[in-house]
């Protein structure tokens, strides 16, 4: 006979008892008041229960652990472990995460060592194969990964699903060397998540004629609605730069039942997002600021709609047979003051009042990083010589990651073409840091406010190269330095001085340290960066996007120089 | 370069384009008035589209073909041929059948037979793997099918989800052998389908507990409400004689995101049912008779829901990537009137105006039955001695298969009991048709209302044995050698004559012949019936759920005799 529903028929005692739970029933939409029985990390049941240990609730609201649909760890700079030890404190119980950084800073070997950093946590992570690797043609990564390597990641078990897949005019194009990795994991069923901002209209249809069923670039509600409407499951972006949450949440006005297929993500978040203000905690409380909207559907967002997307029905509520994955509230009420005091994971405390638990043994080893980068361009080489009247200029924009391309009289000194503090107008050059070739390119980008020296960093969306933005080559020269001798890492230098830096160890990407002091180490160097006049938020993370190729408009990188995906590839530094 | 995104980005004409449709978007609950493009078999976009050919929807709806989540459909008697030809003229596309029926009567080879009849139909059938055949150890059907046949059923992809586990005790209980079964099919990571009447409390928790994931036997909202609370999908039925779908539709009132996990299935539908009254399209007429429903919602419980939750990502709404199955209402509004004109199948119209194109060659061969019965009772064997001052009788009660226990005083004549009309009273015998081995049981039934002769069918739930109903003995006899001749059928008899039979050539439960003639052989002989005093509609179906021992109350069995499954099994005639 089996245990389980001995259990459930209250026969034999539960592991566990959460008694005097106030559970919130994502199913119903409703509190119910009783207790929450466990056996073996699974619920057996609820109603009255005994058992070996019991824990009052003393009447506090008991939810599903919450679930993030989409998040890319690396961006965080923590390893999984300790990306795991924060985001459970805000009771986050699983996520679904992309690991196309590290997929393009060390190739297969960067999949299994997440895969590897990421057991017995006191959260579940469950991969998506990147199936960008490179984003598009316009970058180079260490290796790309084609169809084969989607297959190799499936059949070892390192994913679980298609990563979001950003190249979306070749998605749109036909191109069979993308199809063929979307073909590869839909054969084996798996859910393929999308990645399509803008995209509309018989481009839209083309896309999804792949079957690719989710979107998280939704930024307007015209969009979004349009996405729904062709079957799209919409995952509202909230991370800590690009927060279209709360405008895309209206599609629930529209029609109560739109909210079956809506998740509320990350994307991208930091270490210090993620330790002074939250995770997917965070976003209910958005979501419940705005009075209108019922709080279980709220919840359902984050918890049983990305478990239903993602087929993983263990988990996503609390109901008899899945995963003993949930959290007490500090109170009885479901509303916007939303926080996590105790969480479970399969039955056992991992958090409590903001201490998580290290329950678990780990170990970390990251792989080497094949090639280390020494073949940096003097300062002299990084001069831009004259050739037009126009240039064109990245043009950074404030809360989104879309750019402007912006065409610029160039200020000129001695026959080149220089950074102009007036107009905010500074130099970016990105360097190949994966294949030692010294190639690089210069541009130029308004918006971030430096005004003297320069700041630098090895997380460069998605091939993560250098990046370095400054306002004279000496600078940039320092910083670049200061990347290859740290092997990763951000850094603001002045002159030949590095005044701040942050190593990145792992794949140039992520830290050893925890949460806090990841954040404490950002943040001395972004201190630095506004001692040198930087104005924008999250300065690291706003550099971090000009090299990605998917996004329009106007980007560069190390192989092509400036690229607009929207106007067709390779664009020149002057206009002709 | 791949040809179905050229054709939705408008690069290629499309296979087919239905213009101006006035397409019911199951996603957002909205009309959009577009056209439809379609490629080898598959929706390329929606939008404005030129093609080779073109149908003019002239501001008719078009919906997503229907889908079906529960039906077995041995009990239309039709094989599934002839079930594809009939249904599909009422907009179905996609139908999930439980084939335990035929899995009784004819074991492994049985499901064979049935997947081989579903190829190249103009309805998709996807089998659900038997789970409890028998479906208690009160029954003996042909071979009883244990887990390792549930791992060949799927092993050998004769199935697709695992079929109705209606042993709901044995779950509850924890019983290995069952468990074996729903843990094999659980680790195919395939959905499992339920059947729990009345079960509640923390009997549901350990009838759950197992993974167990949807129900159809609600009749009472308090018990649906339950169920849902606790994670289920809700099949609503609508058969031709189980009617919970009205009642159980107030769930939406209660919360409209209740409909995201609710669906209108079928269960049992007889010939005559599908001819004369339809099939889903019937169910959405009865859901927009409810004039509060939402019309969008109404349809998704038969498009988006069950597709959803059967994990079918391919069909259920009109989006790119997704099957062309579809069809135009004769008018312009989602009603109550709603009547099917054309459907589409795979982008093929298989029916029009209520005629369906057999578009495909199709054979059909039954294996042959096994052991023919030739054991057969003489009248005097049917004899009961008298026996005790109180007997129980089986009370048949109007509109569900629930029966009362009744216990009443005998009637006797010459020391046997015998049927008593003014109390309307018959005798019921069960007879072995799979063993030859002459078992019969014998019983009593109140509420047939037959006052002469004898009815009799091979169709008894879920053994599927001969079962008989009538006034004296001789009778009795006469409709069990009838069917016995015919290998499987129906029959009314008086005295020594057959005064009508239909004959069920395959397994005893299904014949070869369209849905009209099933239909009117069918109702030749219920006519005769009617002729012997028979009052109950639907006299066969509802002998057919007599025998089936996991519905309270009390039922009967060859093997058993009386067996009650809500009072712990066999039970004898007389009380003691």
């Amino acid at each position: 006979m089996l245990k389980l529903p001995a259990v459930a028929r209250g026969d034999i005692p539960a592991d566990l008892v959460i008694k005097n739970a106030k559970i919130a029933n994502v199913f119903t939409g409703e509190y119910e008041l009783s207790d929450v029985a466990v056996h073996q990390g699974k619920i057996a049941g609820i109603g009255h229960y005994n058992a070996k240990t019991s824990y009052d609730a003393q009447g506090r609201v008991l939810i599903p652990s919450l679930i993030d649909g989409h998040i890319h760890i690396e961006d965080t700079m923590l390893t999984p472990e300790n990306f795991a030890l924060e985001s459970v404190k805000h009771g986050t119980g699983t996520v679904f995460a992309d690991p196309h950084e590290i997929a393009n800073a060390l190739g297969m070997s960067g999949l299994q060592f997440m895969f590897r950093a990421s057991q017995n946590l006191p959260i579940d992570i469950f991969y998506g194969a990147p199936s960008c690797v490179p984003a598009s043609e316009l970058e180079k990564p260490l290796d790309a990964l084609d169809a084969l390597s989607i297959h190799d990641m499936f059949t070892r078990r390192l994913t679980h699903h298609l990563g979001e897949m950003m190249n979306f005019p070749a998605v749109i194009n036909g191109d069979p060397e993308v199809w063929s990795k979307i073909l590869t994991a839909s054969a084996l069923n798996v859910p393929l998540t999308g990645h399509a901002p803008g995209v509309s209209g018989h481009a839209l249809n083309a896309y999804l004629s792949s079957g690719i069923s989710s979107d998280h670039e939704c930024t307007d509600i015209n969009e979004a609605r349009e996405k729904l409407r062709r079957g799209m499951w919409l995952m509202l972006r909230e991370g800590s730069t690009f927060r279209d949450l709360r405008k895309l949440l209206q599609l629930i006005k529209e029609n109560p039942l739109n909210a079956s297929r809506l998740m509320a993500v990350s994307d991208d978040i930091t270490a210090r997002y993620l330790v002074n203000t939250g995770h997917m905690d965070e976003k209910i409380r958005i979501m419940l600021s705005e009075k209108w909207l019922d709080p279980f559907t709220a919840l359902r967002l984050v918890t049983l709609n990305p478990a239903e997307y993602f087929g993983l029905h263990d988990r996503g509520a609390i109901a008899p047979s899945r995963l003993a994955d949930f959290a007490l509230l500090d109170s009885d009420t479901l509303d916007e003051h939303f926080t996590i005091s105790e969480v479970w994971k399969a039955g056992k405390l991992v958090a409590r009042d903001g201490d998580a638990f290290s329950m678990y043994d780990t170990e970390h080893t990251a792989p080497v990083l094949a090639v280390r980068t020494t073949n940096i361009p003097e300062p002299e080489a990084l001069a831009v010589h004259a050739g037009g009247e126009i240039m064109r200029v990245i043009g950074i924009q404030e809360g989104t990651a879309i750019t402007k391309t912006l065409t610029l009289a160039p200020k000129l000194e001695g026959g080149c073409v220089v950074p102009d503090s007036e107009r905010d107008i500074a130099k970016i050059v990105v360097l190949d840091r994966h294949h030692n070739s010294g190639k690089f390119s210069v541009g130029f980008v308004h918006g971030m406010g430096i005004r003297h020296g320069a700041i630098g960093s090895s997380i460069a969306h998605d091939a993560h190269n250098y990046v370095v933005i400054g306002m004279d080559d000496e600078s940039i020269h320092t910083a670049l330095c200061a990347l290859a001798g740290m092997g990763g890492g951000v850094v603001a230098a002045l002159g030949g001085d590095v005044r701040a830096e942050f190593g990145l160890p792992v794949g140039g990407l992520m830290s050893y340290l925890d949460a806090e002091s990841v954040s404490a180490g950002l943040e001395a160097v972004e201190n630095s960066a506004s001692e040198l006049g930087v104005k924008a938020g999250h300065p690291f993370m706003v550099m971090s996007f000009l090299c990605l190729s998917v996004i329009p408009a106007l980007r560069i990188t190390d192989i092509c120089g400036y690229v607009d995906i929207s106007s067709g590839g390779v664009q020149s530094l002057f206009v002709e």
